[in-house]
Order: structure tokens, then C-alpha cells, then sequence
């Protein structure tokens, strides 16, 4: 099958568009990412998307009015990767699409139900597309009690997980996290956790040292020294050392993080202040790892992904600090760092049309095992006498 | 095949769930209502949805909330109609749902695109009944440029038509609105419009006079006498003139220009005015259907559903201005006036499952037929051994 995953994050970066081929299902799926690209978010829609997140500037009017021009948006990202891969629209089988979260209440409080709100109309996908869509993947597992969050270890264990092998698939966004998928390959046997920042408190200080977004291939990191007074201060932040599950993010590792950090060690110069967040953050994968992963189980393998996975500073940081452990990039094996989640939602869309369950309870907490995502038929599946298929219901 | 139709309305009057066997589809569709019943909104929950439909007091935090909640009360729903017709839940084969409608924007308007928003989290009704779920409805009809409105012509003509007879369906909710198919029996042919006000102008003066709701089977107008000189100013009024597509709302004929009414008309004992308004409503439909039905159609048959079948005068009343044409209500024909909408919707979910259109483009506006609903499967589909369906990519 002809697939293309969609994947918008809630740091607006833009929209990921993943075209993949897809054989099989659960343990046996076989993945082949095409074409990969992110498109961008016109500016007046990101605007209008922060504004719809916050509780005292949205209304209904405009998450009605974006829920729709977002599925517009969704749908030129799928127009588009499929003429950048020259193949015919007409031959795509499905879309799978995440959706842009404008809300997520992890538990009740006050009035407020436990829930999340995903928008990017999928029927605007489907019309536009001609294309069959699956959407709104949290939803069920927030139905099933859980959290709706985080989706990927799913995909992670049926494309990543070899009986016998340990495998640490560690993602590195703003954020840090880590699937382990235990050798034993049993599903209830996984965890996933946030392991600390990510390219966080990185990107943050070559903004303020150095006025860029990001430490483009860990270029500034490497002619710096790592100031282990610093280091060591860091690495005694309590969360580092708090047992999983655990959670973390802006409010732990941003910008006013990162700016105390900078005026107390105001002596160092830049690159070393850039060296030593980038081994910080190498030794809170290895500090969780030594601490919660290893002393309990057999961990022979890291696949990393996200953008750190393109520093390679923080890499070489990280090689060394798990020197008996096999530490590859998402490249290595001839996966995407970049494309990893849109290819996530494209395999989480195949279960929902195979009729598997996708969530991963022991990650997300939902109290049994579900069928993610809705389905929005293709509009016109008998107008093109070449591709008619549907529902149907097969009882036995 | 069974089937649960749930319909929740604007007036919050509360939630419509109808219980259906059903058989076949498209013009094949034999449907058997089993069991009817109206859930109370609670009073909380009906004040969050109309702060939800509010520009200037709904938020993201109370929307994102409100759909898991309303999505419980819809799973209430269904449980309670099975329940009542002593039927297990595990036997059901879907549910429809239309959702709450808390938003629409029929047109481009500044900023704001043409969209639709109902909500009730199919995933939360799935996960509570066990079953799979056919929810919003009217979003691929706006996707596909029309207006996601009214959606119950489809059902009316795969219900009601036969072909060499027209066919008036006549609905009398607060406002009046026909479906009128043709004796073609072709579905491109078919129209509808608002033929004016249904109950609203005669509750707003039983609530003014008379303390009371509404005139309950028109015992209060079968009491007065018709004003004459009152009746033409009112037939005067411009809307009941024009030529359709038209509609109207309580904006025209509700609460303001029934005190108007009321206070020029001092003179009148109550009854007289509750009758005369009555009249009028008769009036409205008949004139309506004299003037741009029956020129050009052959029109045999009227059935009327809606609060309005409960109302002796008024049906009267109806029968005497349209004395060569056979006037009938709902439960003349076997059916329910009242669960008439929900059963629509389970109508359509059955469409919706058999992978058919079922818009009907001359009423909405769209600019093709296409297929309506998302589907969420039922969330353990493979742990029920008995009863194993769930969707499949039949391609041809």
C-alpha cells in the first residue's frame, strides 16, 4: 500500500509529510519511506494556531474556521509530496493524519475532563485528496483511560524490536525521550519515559550566545570544552535522577533555564558553555539509561532520531558516555532522524485498517489495548471504477 | 442490522436516541424502529454547550472538555435505549451519531472560512457501548463546497419517495421546512426549504399568555377564534413570499416579533391569538406549496413530522387549506414524528457503512454526492469472538 503520514508538532516547525510503502501489518509490517519533506506553516495560520491553544484568546468560532483550513494545509502537504515524488494522487491509499493538539488535559481538573483536541479536518484531507484518511489517533486511548500520549512506542516495538535484543530508541526533539523495547519482545514489557532535554537548552543558548536557532551539526559544541563545575551542577538537577515514568519540558529546560545557567558561568565563552549543555544532555540519556534501563535489563542497541540526531557532537558525546552499547542514528539503518514520526502515524493509520489495536498501554496508561484512529472514506470510492474499495462489515 | 440514531439539537431540548432495526440500503432501506426515547441534557452540562457556542465566552479548555463529556452522555444514551428495550448492548451493530452542533459558518466571512463543528467524542461512545461508531456527518458536505445542511433529505427519499408521486415531507420543529420529492423519483430533483415558522411564533405566545410551554395538541387555538385582519397582516410579512432556497430562524419569528404581535393585538383574548397564530403557521406551509410546488409538480402526499404532528388544530388546519391532497402525519405511515431525525442519522451511518453518497446536492449546495461520516471501529472488535467484523480494503 501507497501511504502518506502526516505529522504536525506543537513547536509549529511546519508540517511533515511522509510518503511511505507499506507491506503487512503488526510485527510483519515492512515500511519504505519514498519521499520525505516539511512544509511550511504560513505565518497568519500559525498565529491563528497559537492563538486557538490559549484559554483566553480562543473561541469557537475559530477553532471551527481552522479545524478547516488546517485540512486544507494537510491536504497541499499531501498533494505536494506525492508530485515531488512524481507518483500519481490517484494511486495513494490512504492518508494518516496526527492532526495539529490545540489542547490536551492529561487528568480531570476543576471542570475540565480529562481529554485532547486534535484539529485539521480529515474529510477536507479526503475531498481534497480523493484519498481514504485515518485521524484522531488519541482520542480512543484517552477513551480507554489513558493519555493519549506517547503513540509512537507501537510503532517503535513492530518496526525496531528483535527478540533477545534490548533496544533503546531515543528520540531527541526539545525534549528527550526513550522507548525500551525489552528483549524479552513482549509488548506489555515496554516503558518509555522523557529522559531530560533534548536539543532544548542547546538551541536556546546559541540563540542568546550567538543569535542562531540551533548548533547546525554540533559545529559550535566541538571546538568548546566541557566545564565540569558546570556539568556537574546540571547533572544534580532533581529530575535527572527521579525514577520513571516521568515527564518533562519547557518549564523544566527553556529559556529561563538556560539564561540562569549562561549569568552564573558568565566566565566561560560561548563554544564551552555550548559544549558542556551538549554533554549534558548526552549524559542525562546515559545517566537514565545506567540508573533505570540497564541494571534490569539486557540493552545491546540505541537508535536515535530527531534533530539531535543530526549533531554530531551530542552524538560523539553520547558514543562515548554508552561505550559498550551499539549507538546508531536513524540513517544507520536506513530509517529517517527527520521522518520518523509522520513514518509513525503512516504505520499507526495501516493498524487501524487492519483492525489491530496500536496503543501501548504500559506507555500511555489506557487500561487495555485499542483500535486508534477514525476513518474517513475516500468521498467518491465508486467514481473510479480502477479502485473501488471501502468498508465493509466482515462478521464471522 | 442494529442500530442506534442519536440527535442532538440546538434547542438543547435533549438527546434523541432511537433504537432501529434496519435492512438493506440506499432505496432498499427497510428500517423498523424498535425503541424511542429523550435523555435530558443536565443543567450543567446544557449551560457549558451554550457557553461553547459563544464567540466571546467559549475557549479551547472548555471545548476540548465538552466533547469527552457530551461523548459520555451519548454512550448514557445508548446504553439506556438498549436497556429500556431490554436489549444487550453486545448485539448492537453501530451507533450514528450526529453530535452537538456548536458552530457553523455557512460562508466565507472575514477571517473565518466555511466550516462546521459538532462534538460528542465518537471515541468516547465507542469505548463505552463496545461498538462502532459513525459520527460527523456534515463535514464532508461542506468539503465539498456545500452547506452541511439539512442532511435528512437523503432519508426522506430513500424512505418516503415512490416514484410517479410527489411527496411533500413537511417538518414542524420551532421552524417549518419541506423536503419535497418529486414523482421522478430522481434525486437530483429533489428540494428543500424553510417554509416559515413551525411552533416557535406559537410557543412564544402560550409561554407569554399562558405560562405554558406550548399549546398541548392544540387544545388552547381549538378554543379561540381565527383573526382575520391579524392572519393577512401576517401573511403580508415578506419571507413567506419569496421564492426559494430560503431560510429563516427564530431571528424572524421568534420571541421579539411574537410580543410585537401580541401587543398590537391587545384587544384579542388569548385563545383568538394562539389560534390565529396557529392558522398561520397552517398557512405559511400551504401557501408555500401552492406557490412554488404545485405549479409544477404533481403533489399527492403530505407527511408531517416534528413537535407539530402533536398538534390537533394545527394538522387541522393544514388538512382544510390542502383539501385535494393527502395530509398525514408520521404515525399515520407506522413511523415516530418525534424520533424522526434520530432515525435519520442511524439511516445515514447504515450509508455511511455501505460505502454510499448520501447528500443530496440540490439541498446543500455541494457540487457533488459524496460519502458522509467518519467511522471509528469499535475499540475491541477482536476480543468479542462472536461478533468479529471491522473494516476491510476491498479493492477491485
Amino acid at each position: 500500500m501507497l501511504a502518506v503520514g502526516l505529522m504536525s508538532g506543537t513547536s509549529l516547525d511546519g508540517i511533515d509529510a511522509a510518503l511511505v510503502e507499506i507491506k503487512g501489518c503488526g510485527l510483519n509490517t515492512e515500511v519504505n519511506l519514498v519521499e520525505f519533506e516539511t512544509y511550511k506553516i504560513p505565518d497568519e495560520i500559525k498565529s491563528e494556531i497559537k492563538r486557538a491553544c490559549l484559554e483566553d484568546k480562543s473561541s469557537v468560532d475559530l477553532i471551527c474556521s481552522l479545524n478547516f483550513k488546517l485540512g486544507e494545509l494537510f491536504a497541499d502537504a499531501v498533494i505536494n509530496i506525492c508530485n515531488k515524488a512524481n507518483i500519481d494522487i490517484s494511486k495513494l491509499d490512504y492518508v494518516a493524519s496526527h492532526g495539529q493538539t490545540i489542547y490536551h488535559i492529561p487528568r480531570n481538573k476543576c471542570d475540565l475532563v480529562k481529554s485532547t483536541l486534535q484539529i485539521g479536518e480529515a474529510s477536507v484531507i479526503a475531498y481534497r485528496t480523493g484519498t481514504l484518511v485515518v485521524s484522531n489517533f488519541r482520542v480512543m486511548d484517552m477513551a480507554a483511560h489513558g493519555e493519549g500520549a506517547p503513540l509512537v512506542p507501537y510503532t517503535e516495538y513492530i518496526l525496531y524490536s528483535e527478540k533477545g535484543k534490548g533496544v533503546a530508541l531515543q528520540n531527541i526533539g526539545g525534549i528527550g525521550n526513550v522507548t525500551f523495547l525489552p528483549a524479552s519482545n513482549c509488548i506489555d514489557d515496554i516503558f518509555a519515559f522523557d529522559t531530560g532535554p533534548g536539543n532544548m537548552a542547546i538551541d536556546e543558548a546559541c540563540n542568546i550566545l550567538f543569535g542562531i536557532p540551533y548548533d547546525k551539526d554540533g559545529e559550535i559544541a566541538s571546538k568548546g570544552i566541557v566545564n565540569n563545575e558546570m556539568l556537574d551542577e546540571l547533572m544534580s538537577i532533581k529530575y535527572i535522577n527521579e525514577k520513571p515514568p516521568k515527564t518533562t519540558g519547557r518549564e523544566d529546560f527553556g529559556q529561563r533555564f538556560v539564561e540562569k545557567i549562561i549569568s552564573k558561568y558568565s566566565n566561560l565563552k560561548g563554544e564551552d558553555i555550548v559544549a558542556t549543555l551538549t554533554m549534558f544532555t548526552a549524559k542525562t540519556i546515559s545517566h537514565n539509561y545506567k540508573k533505570f534501563i540497564i541494571p534490569n535489563n539486557k540493552l545491546e542497541r540505541v537508535i536515535i532520531a530527531g534533530g539531535g540526531a543530526h549533531n554530531k557532537t551530542l552524538i560523539r558525546f553520547i558514543k562515548e558516555e554508552l561505550e559498550d552499547i551499539d549507538v546508531l542514528i536513524q540513517e544507520d539503518i536506513g530509517f529517517s532522524s527527520d521522518a520518523k514520526e509522520a513514518i509513525a502515524f503512516a504505520v499507526l493509520g495501516n493498524e487501524t485498517l487492519n483492525n489491530n489495536f496500536s496503543n501501548v498501554p504500559s506507555a500511555t496508561g489506557a487500561k487495555e489495548k485499542v483500535i486508534l484512529g477514525q476513518i474517513t472514506m475516500s468521498p467518491r470510492v465508486f467514481m473510479e471504477g480502477d479502485r473501488k474499495y471501502g468498508f465493509k462489515m466482515c462478521k464471522e
